[in-house]
């Protein structure tokens, strides 16, 4: 049975005394009732590295190599580091083709060497190819277990096949159909093999509309492209449409769970690595100081830029007291035309040719908003603040239409440009470009300021 | 073969051309060559309603039953408007019954009885019972269209069962065993029924260990189960284990999509439906307006609070000059601390009880950052800021620090709290939350400066 929230407590709590008291028989058996998700959880949630290494150590290295892949990444580095030569070759040769390039991947550079010297040559073989891809590409997510037969094949013989593979192909959703030279020409589902008699060539019955990526495709487009088209399992080809490998749903899911959690991580001012689980206080403050030390020395400059304003200011200082909302609505209008923009890019729905449809909605839109957001701080500034007159109203609504519509403008380009120059979108959503806005937007209202005060 | 991004352009043209030529012919042997996928893609790109209609007017019911589920939302509500009872009715005798559910419930309220009147009897009853489920549970994701077959059964008798219903059933990965009563009790994968002989029992054979979720579990929280333990397929169940349906994975793919779209929706202060290729300005302008009339009203708020202080800070206006940079580091880190909480809550990687922990963590690095940024701001404000004194820099530090922890504790427990409560945490990263910690943080700021001058 899988574990539940509510006894996760409460496990942990048994699983720590049956340590404390070297219950070894105990917790083993313990370990056996449960799936190496829920093992991997619990090791996740045990208060410190020494229950982690004794509960991980009494695993058989099938479970093992399951249990570690399942790991939060912070945690399974803390294992790694404590574990030897023998025993990470051990688990790398358990593992299935992807999770062993990842795995090995994740080593110090100094003992991945010597850990795939102690692996089987063939799933070193395996691992040294996978490694030569691109980490965020389809290669660099794909599996070579899979079950490829050639079109001249009879049912019969794939069913064969298939029970010649079960041990090493573990979910077997579609069978590939190659011709002579390993080319990808059509797929066959397992329930079309159940379907169909023994003696019939796959050849007749192969859907030969087969949908496959290429293996240099980057990862959130492959997921994309699954998520469109409902794949469970992707076929992966090479220049030459000659099939390498397969991507399966899984890993696809774990793909879109990652580049949800960047985007939002980058949106937030966040690095894109920082781990839910990372213990270090010092690595995340590493992770997160850039976005703030870029924050504060925009709102310095902006305090020099006032203060160069100041007898100005001093004239008037109901716009001082502005400044702050002003500048705050450019940044939610900003952020609000940005988001939708990098969310959409994230999902495919909008791509860069949309660019200039974009802005136009954009622009309608944060006008809409200027106008009513405008109309409202023009009464409340001109009727209800102090002695406020009709010219400040005036200025201080006028300034923060302009202010949210150059946000619009900028919120909903910006991301799309950054797409263009194959930049990241999302740091669109950033502090960089929410500072630069503060910026010119401090700059709009204060010129504002100065030629109204002059002229009216 | 799929539509290429860079193709697109082309495709539309030429169909725009030939919509306008009325080359029906042509028009049609086009859609013939495209999968439902593609199709929808093209219809959503359509320059307006009328080639969109004439389009979907052109495929035979079932790609239309196909399509019409792929577009976008605002696509297939302006579709649906022209579209008769009968035809309506026609879509969904056509659809899976999950497909079928969701898009009688996008009907407008009074065309609903009539469109089922006129779908098949079995088809109607079908969509009566999932619309009794909540949306966003299981029960209103699960399609009924399932393989269950009795655990006395032989193999032979299973892949009977799979011919006879290979048409209804698409998608085949796991074959689901149940008792006399109904009651789910294993299952088996079709590659198992490949591997073993036909007069195998299926009791003998078949997994015992199925996982399965109530068919009021939030759907979230499948997608999340289903990720755990890598399903491709989740059968659903009642309090008294009995199977109701199933949920494939597709689905679960398009909830996971759907919900970080709506937490980075709630982030940026959208409204949590605004859809990317939603037309209507009015209606993108009703959605954000309510998270921008809070900001607003937040820093009115602020400038009368500033105002109420402005004799103390006309002596010192420097103080007035750094307002936006200590509020907005608050904002910043406050964004920092909950973000990570709200993705964390959303996969599930943190739970309600981590709180302790949490704030713990999330005040350190707050303290941390804190004292590098306080450290720069006192030197700026010292020593390179106009005629600036120690006092004011010593002030201005000590503000920033306090401002910052105090985000960083609202921020990483406000999440918790709301889940606790059974709010969507996602909102404590909006305008709500963030404007009342403006608030909080300008009186503590001014509050400190009034103590400061009087003391100092």
């Amino acid at each position: 049975m899988p574990i539940e929230e509510k006894d996760l407590k409460t496990i942990l709590d048994d699983i720590s005394y049956l340590i404390a008291a070297r219950q070894e028989a105990s917790v083993k058996a313990m370990l056996l009732s449960l799936r190496s998700e829920d093992i991997a959880q619990l090791i996740n949630h045990l208060k410190n590295k020494e229950e982690r290494l004794y509960v991980f150590k009494l695993l058989d290295t099938e479970s093992a190599s399951e249990v570690i892949m399942e790991l939060d990444e912070v945690v399974r580095e803390q294992l790694v580091d404590h574990l030897g030569m023998r025993e990470l070759a051990e688990l790398v040769d358990e593992m299935d083709s992807d999770d062993a390039a990842d795995f090995v991947s994740e080593l110090d550079e100094e003992v991945v060497d010597e850990v795939l010297e102690n692996v089987e040559e063939e799933d070193r073989e395996e691992v040294r190819q996978l490694l030569e891809h691109e980490e965020d590409t389809a290669g660099g997510i794909m599996a070579l277990e899979i079950i490829a037969v050639n079109q001249s094949w009879t049912v019969d013989q794939v069913i064969q096949e298939i029970r010649r593979k079960a041990d090493e192909v573990d979910d077997v959703y579609n069978v590939y159909v190659v011709d002579d030279d390993g080319k990808l020409v059509g797929f066959v589902t397992v329930k079309d093999l159940i379907i169909a008699s023994g003696d019939t060539i796959v050849k007749t019955i192969m859907d030969r509309d087969v949908l496959s990526v290429p293996v240099t495709m980057d990862q959130e487009q492959v997921a994309n492209f699954a998520k469109k088209y409902d794949l469970v399992s992707v076929p992966v080809v090479d220049a030459d449409n000659r099939l390498l490998g397969r991507i399966t749903i899984d890993d696809i899911v774990d793909v879109m769970v990652e580049e949800a959690t960047e985007d939002i991580q980058k949106m937030a001012g966040l690095s894109d690595d920082e781990d839910v689980r990372q213990t270090s206080v010092f690595r995340i403050v590493r992770g997160r100081l850039p976005w703030l030390i870029t924050g504060l020395m925009g709102g310095i400059f902006a305090a020099f830029v006032m203060a160069s304003y100041e007898n100005s200011l001093r004239l008037e200082m109901t716009l001082l007291f502005f400044v702050p909302v002003v500048l705050g609505m450019g940044g939610n209008v900003g952020i609000q035309s940005s988001a939708i923009v990098v969310r959409g890019l994230a999902t495919g729905e909008i791509s860069g040719k949309d660019i200039f449809r974009r802005l136009l909605k954009e622009m309608k839109v944060s006008l809409m908003n200027g106008l009513i957001l405008g109309l409202v701080i023009f009464t409340v500034v001109s009727f209800g603040f102090r002695e406020s007159s009709l010219k400040v109203g005036f200025l201080i609504s006028s300034a923060l239409m302009t202010v949210m519509l150059m946000a619009g403008i900028v919120g909903s380009t910006v991301p799309l440009i950054l797409k263009k120059m194959n930049i990241d979108p999302a740091l669109a959503t950033g502090p960089f470009i929410t500072t630069s806005n503060d910026i010119i937007g401090l700059y709009i209202y204060l010129a504002m300021a100065t030629f109204f005060l002059k002229t009216l």
